[in-house]
């Protein structure tokens, strides 16, 4: 498989994935309503993974460009390819959200709450304070980045990729590295922690025939954009530091 | 151990736990009524986990003829096994649930209403729309095949066996693919995402002598088959086209 | 390590947290009051996880009579060291609750209800007729002994053992089963499937100074020792029917 | 890398998870709030599993003074090393609750119970008696470092090292350890089980200046140093006594 189609696909599953916990826990009538902060931090988590397990072979399973600038910069990625995987990164994360939609659009029909409808698709801040939401996102994907730098340390070719000798469990690591984020890092503003999660499908939530949708809320949508660019880009630069 | 026996006894496994998990939540007086949907998501997956640890090396563990049939179309299995599994896999979850039903005869009599006592035999549409819960079907079963199909990638004999040296782990990642897709799409329909899984119990629960049982609701019964079979097809095509 | 010594040690080790957990939930005050079903099945599942991690290399990681029998029928552990591995199993279980007890005991005071001071011991039917409770516990016990003739294959030593090349994480099919069997069959006695687990507790509840206790209830006591008893049997026959 | 930067590292991260899983759950107006105890202990497990990941090439990943104190008495650390370790660990812990004071700074300030502003910096008993959660922070402790003992066995040359073979999933055992202690044994005192996750985080408490906070409770915090130094020196003597 092209690797840019990898990281589509493999960007794609992960955002239907994650698209579709959210809109199972949070909308109404669905078997997986309220169904509260284990499901949603384990089903981003086990997204993750499914990406990682098609992806991973063909273009490393980056799936956020936060992985793919992070690599770079810590010299493991050649940049001549980041456009092309950060495009097809968005692209995925597009096609994901959508599908999600498509599949619970009778619930999406029956929230009322334009606010709920809209949290399917991008983050949201739980205290509005661009500032703090800003170091949020710039923690969350320093954890993120900076553990996925040691998960296959020197050998590292692909942030995400499967370690050698792992096989289709290879992904697991990173899985269980972004449930504990959620868990721990998601409180304040949902863990974007991924440029393209966010603005992906904040752009779908523009586009789409959503009804009674409000504001896709674009005021905030350069914060989990820039926090996990210097969020990811930190960690780089700590990996280099202190060494491998 | 005969291939088909595999198949029918994972099967088994698979849908007496299952069918338990459902039981369990959702009866009256069951110690773990009301645990919610993480519960239910977590059983289901390692369900699927038990049956592959105990098929996996004889027939592959299929368990599902959503499995076979994709596995069939991306070239990966004989054909002229299929009708053989296809049957092997329903007989088995009619007695996995049979089974299940025995155990928690008691809460099923204590409860009045007849969805309930049929909820942990098939599945059900959160909202009552033939199409978009057929297409719900689809998009499940598709991320399931497609990602079962990169799980051993190009080594893969057969969908869900255990990979070449993870042993008895080897189950892990179908497990953890199952778990997701319950947290993520399993919100409209209750994800058959397996043809076997819904009509052997549905078949079950018109038979056995179920006190206070209501209709078997045959005229839901095609979307969990042919909603799955579409999937896995469009899976298996998706995955020759863009290449191992 | 004497294989005795692991077998005590590792039941002890399984018993102190799986009555810690039911204690931690069910008793007032705690930090984990109200924790829920998760809650206790992911606690006894990881709990069979540390007991084999310990106990597995010297022993096999019984920590179960029904695994001793059911590995005896099978031809997998030899008769002369059965009686010696039971025995250690219930000291291992008696120590392992009064630890328990003794850890929690300012909670086992202020709890009111003699059924919930006994339920961190052993079990209670959650609906009392001892035909389905013993069919529960026969079925549950058979899922449990049969998957785990499966978990190594051939090669298998011990039941629980670690099996070779997994190293440290051996434990964890044998973890994820128990996970699963007490979400889907733990639902109607709250699987002891294990005859030590159920005993040694009882016996300790009925010794220690526990304020306020009530009734240790030996009538039902022989249902969680013949009914797993009977399980392992019909397990270790059909693996032997079937074949490896 | 160094091995005392990469206790301090993995320490940090240690405690940044693991206090940020705490206020999530327990201030007001988080995504998280009201996660409950399964959130809580399965994000302790897994930040052990990060902090493993980062520092345990390089130092063996202890992260806890318990561990490099048992490693110490069981033979298996060179003592000249250990107050260096110890110092990393308590001023990576201090560095790591401070960081997710500052993310969740906002929802500190809207919450008014002192109490609740503490806890994510540091563990408070259940039911106020120093002899009861002292022997709690012994026993939870002696069930960590003696299962840890066990968990890479005689080739065991730092406690939560990467078991080789295991590569990045080598952290797995530790943090399934973790939880179970969490959900079985974290009911009364909330289990320290390391003396530097409780100290440093209960400095920073001192130290910051967070609105309205109330006493940093010095009278408790001897109990969770005392008790996991008891607990880890007991667990090393059973450990040479019994044998590996």
């Amino acid at each position: 498989m092209n690797p840019y189609i990898a990281e589509f696909i493999g960007t794609g599953i992960l955002i239907l994935l994650g698209t579709g916990v959210v809109a199972n826990v949070l909308l109404p009538q669905t078997k997986g309503h309220a169904g509260g902060l284990m499901a949603i931090t384990t089903a981003w988590a086990l997204a993750v993974f499914c990406g990682v397990v098609v992806a991973g072979p063909y273009s490393g399973a980056h799936l956020n460009p936060a992985v793919t600038i992070g690599l770079g910069i810590a010299g493991k990625f050649d940049w001549a390819m980041a456009p092309g995987y950060m495009l097809a990164q968005l692209g995925g994360a597009m096609l994901g959200s959508s599908l999600a939609w498509l599949m619970y659009r009778e619930h999406f029909d029956l929230e009322n709450d334009p606010g709920l409808k809209r949290a399917p698709f991008c983050t949201d801040p739980a205290i509005r304070n661009f500032n703090t939401s800003l170091m949020s996102e710039i923690i969350g994907t320093f954890v993120l980045i900076f553990v996925i730098l040691y998960i296959s340390g020197a050998k590292l070719e692909s942030a995400e990729a499967t370690p050698i000798g792992l096989g289709s469990i290879g992904g697991l690591p990173v899985a269980l590295l972004v449930w504990v984020i959620g868990l721990a890092l998601g409180g304040t503003t949902g863990y974007a922690i991924n440029p393209a999660r966010d603005l992906g499908p904040r752009i779908m939530h523009q586009i789409l025939p959503i009804k009674g949708k409000g504001s896709s809320d674009w005021g905030y949508a350069w914060v989990p954009v820039v926090g996990p660019i210097i969020g990811c880009a930190l960690a780089a630069i700590l990996y280099l530091a202190v060494g491998a």
